[in-house]
């Protein structure tokens, strides 16, 4: 359960910047790519709880197109352990917020004949702007 | 990477019922003792994000007594991958907020010589009650 070998966490680096891309894109191919398909996957997002993939699939396809609600990273943290399970966390500004901080966090999971995919999912605005 | 084996699920449960009786009596070594003792551990809760176990730590010792945010559970969600991946999903009802859901996930691993610790967690509250 070795954390943060380097060329494991840079393979989950690459799909997270890819879906954080694809965010953008509104590109639902790979968003779709990045979760696992499973009734058993959740995504619980800013306004939405998605449980299982077909919901998930829906919110995304509802999903208006535009920049999206990131206006500046803050803090990002990949954790991996072993080689074949993965946290990310990152921290950011939110457009038309102010000082508030949204939290967005993936646990992602290799399965052997899939790759990475992410399994569960949660994003967040704090409230208050907490002190780092 | 076989999902929910019954007998990992029972262990996780275990050690999720163990986690949410120690927050109800702030008994601040089952706390400390649930997450992984890591700089890499991150808890983004309500207020407040830790980063690291030593600041994760701080925010239990400063938690005020009392019952706690939790009133009622709408859904828990555990999801366990192999023997030793497993997250944590619950939504809940919260003290004062009304129809407002709030949302707890956990990403645990069972390290080798440690047992299952929880690696990474969020907690938020949505602004608006979701439709399930």
């Amino acid at each position: 359960m070795t954390p943060n070998i380097p060329e494991i966490v840079e393979e989950v680096r690459q799909k997270f910047e890819r879906y954080e891309q694809a965010l953008i894109d509104k590109d639902v191919e790979v968003l779709d790519d990045t979760f696992w398909n499973s009734p058993l996957t959740i995504r619980l997002a800013l306004h939405e709880n998605g449980f299982g993939f077909d919901e998930i699939h829906a919110h995304r396809v509802r999903r208006p197109p535009g920049p999206g609600i990131k206006l500046e990273r803050v803090r990002l943290d990949i954790l991996t352990l072993g080689r074949d399970y993965a946290t990310v966390n990152l921290i950011f500004k939110m457009r038309g917020r102010g000082d508030a901080l949204a939290r967005q966090s993936q646990t992602w999971v290799r399965f052997p004949e899939l790759g990475w995919k992410v399994v569960s999912a949660h994003v967040s605005v704090t409230e208050q702007a907490p002190a780092y």
